[in-house]
């Protein structure tokens, strides 16, 4: 088997076979095939897509080309949430505690963000104490006993993707349906989810800009995910401004126990409520959607939510008690509001850009090296849709650098749009795709 | 300006600007773009296409790239000629001589072949005390005086186009009609040449194997021609067959001996006969086609054309009594017939495959350090169309190693078809493309 043929194959539309996919994943992992021909693949991938069989293949090939991880000791039925990212995203802080106080056991590996704000660790330790450098044993012990756990990545998970995807950086080859599908699936079936829930973003501030875009991404991961024997769904959920009112790292875990208790944004709480039943429902601890939705409902208002959250992080060393004292979570040194400098209606909040301005208080990581200062951040007084009145509060600024303040102050005027007509909100949940 | 950007816009269909062409040559040559980024571009390049002034822009970045000869020193305008290559092809050691006999300045650089035979360097070192190894002075005065020299290749010619070919042999992104018409025309620009003559080669033993992609070729190596200041033309001409009958190197020093006579065979006749006469027309030696192709069959009658060869041979140490007495030519040891195992018209001559039972005597290189037997070859006894009996030779087969025979019949039984039916002549010159 050549490289060069397996190019011209996929060059020429055609279907490659298991067996030649296997050669190239492999190839490419160990290095017996270049760069050169990796990126002339991709770029013909690009232009002629890969079959439902391919992906799947694809898929499980980059899968083998790495560990993965065990989690037949913990009893039930993994399920995994995926987001593909946006601005000020609470969702996997809500949806831990929340699921698992219904039963469903959550083993959630994860990492540090790159960008807007932290990744999940870095959100949870803004909790003193809390910490994920715990043994495999103990976190698989901790799962079974409260249903939820994180612990950080470890182990040599899914080379091939990453590998692949630092070529695809280089050579654009990112946008491409099939080898975003695969990659993002290769690593939660890596991370051993038996079953998946993906919230796909839509809109502005996501990934995909378009419904269309975002429809057809769900599907080919979906389908990716169904073909390869791991029950999975997707929701495709607003992304045209940041979710909820936070953006920050100590905010949105703030934010996460006023969601837990049913007083969070009205939004998030939706959101939340879509995903996690659906998790519920795959994990097989309800008959059906709506018996889940209830029982989650439930979990809010009867507190177990909250106290699945607090057993959780006394579990892993951190400071319960901020649950009932966030005032205990690290609090910024300045906060000041950014107040509208006429009346109307908000018609546009860019999420990108509101998201840079919180990275440039401090809230994200621009570069690996950059320190994130958990306090810092953003809080949304108005969404699209809503009227504000001249002098009224856009945004609490929660800064402890005063000297970015001006920049910050100007970029939001620029991202938040006011229009004098009404404006609708729009659609959170655009559609749902189970085939 | 970096690359990966530059790889996207041409990936969604953009035109690269003359700048972003050159950072990208530039770079590529010197090693600050890697091969990966390139190979995506090439790719993106297969199937997204580059306007004309993008393919000029790229044949003069790569002319640009390396060394440029400078044959001003040379009176007159210099014409070059280029072939896309195939089976038996004889005309370059025809029209040196031809047209350098009726004023035409040919200042030849060749190079040694890869491939069915060798390259024109090879066929001429048939010829004993022949050399290339000239002083880039005494080249010139040769030109100046005789009208016809051969040199070595020398200097660091195009090398961003080495360096691409390399890339796109193994990536599939060989096959890209503005990829190859640029690098075709950059080494011939590069070579010094004021007016080029182009015989793209068309059918099954051609690189090109239909009309119309041999027309699309010749089109785009015409345009670049003629945007960057070079008058070009392209005969597009038959390749369903070798051309004329030798195939080997001192049999097609003896076959180029007989056309310069007039005595050659029909379509190698014809074939110079029209590329010649756009030579000495482009060269302006005459004021018309018709004019010049007269000339050129006076120079054959008269013997003129013949004393040029006599006279080039001998400037470059070469024993022209070869040209009088032809078996001082390197002899084969053993001389075989293929005999016609039934009567009927031959149907097919499959060049590629007669071209490979050349090789398999010893007549071309299979790589780069093969040894050519000079002496070995075929001399085809019928071409497509005539009719054959039974038992009649089909082939004469001049070779020195008989270990070989038997395989060299095998494939040329396989090569040479016969059909009951009366089968027309392919059509020797399609058409001729000078816009």
């Amino acid at each position: 088997m050549r490289m060069v043929d397996l190019i011209e194959k996929k060059r020429d539309g055609k279907e490659l076979t298991t067996e030649e996919i296997n050669f190239i994943v492999n190839g490419y992992t160990e290095g017996s095939i270049p760069d050169y021909q990796v990126s002339a693949l991709t770029m013909a991938i690009f232009f002629k897509d890969m079959t439902e069989r391919e992906r799947a293949d694809l898929t499980m090939a980059m899968v083998e080309s790495g560990d993965q991880i065990d989690l037949s000791a913990i009893e039930g039925i993994k399920v995994d949430k995926h987001s593909t990212g946006g601005v000020g995203d609470t969702t996997t802080l809500v949806l831990g505690p929340l699921v698992a106080a219904v039963g469903v056991p959550v083993a959630k590996m994860s990492g540090r963000g790159l960008g807007h704000t932290g990744g999940t660790i870095d959100k949870l330790e803004a909790i003193e104490g809390f910490h994920v450098e715990i043994e495999n044993d103990e976190f698989i012990r901790l799962v079974n006993k409260n249903k939820l756990a994180v612990i950080g990545q470890s182990g040599n998970l899914t080379p091939a993707d990453k590998k692949l995807y630092s070529l695809r950086d280089v050579t654009a080859t990112v946008n491409s349906i099939p080898l975003i599908a695969s990659s993002i699936m290769s690593k939660k079936i890596a991370a051993g989810a038996d079953a998946i829930v993906l919230d796909v973003k839509t809109g502005a501030g996501a990934f995909m800009k378009t419904l269309e875009d975002s429809k057809e991404l769900a599907g080919a991961m979906v389908n990716i995910g169904n073909n390869v024997g791991r029950k999975t769904m997707a929701v495709i959920s607003d992304m045209s401004q940041p979710l909820g009112f936070a953006i920050g790292n100590a905010l949105e875990v703030k934010e996460a126990i006023d969601t837990l208790k049913g007083e969070g944004p009205e939004d998030l709480t939706e959101l939340c409520l879509t995903l996690g039943s659906h998790m519920v429902y795959l994990a097989e601890q309800a008959n059906s959607i709506e018996e889940a939705r209830e029982r989650l409902i439930k979990a809010m208002k009867d507190g177990s939510a909250l106290e699945s959250f607090k057993v959780f992080l006394a579990s892993q060393g951190g400071d319960a008690s901020i649950v009932d004292e966030p005032a205990k979570l690290p609090q910024a040194a300045h906060v000041s509001e950014l107040p509208a400098k006429e009346s109307g209606y908000v018609s546009e909040i860019i999420a990108d850009a509101v998201g840079t301005a919180a990275m440039w208080l401090g809230a994200g990581r621009a570069t690996k090296d950059s320190v994130i200062d958990l306090a810092v951040g953003l809080e949304l007084r108005k969404k699209i849709g809503d009227p504000v009145e001249a002098g009224e509060s856009l945004v609490t600024i929660y800064s402890n650098d005063e000297a970015e303040l001006e920049r910050v102050k100007e970029k939001l005027y620029e991202s938040i749009k006011l229009s004098p007509e009404k404006v609708a909100a729009p659609t959170l949940i655009h559609t749902e795709i189970t085939h």
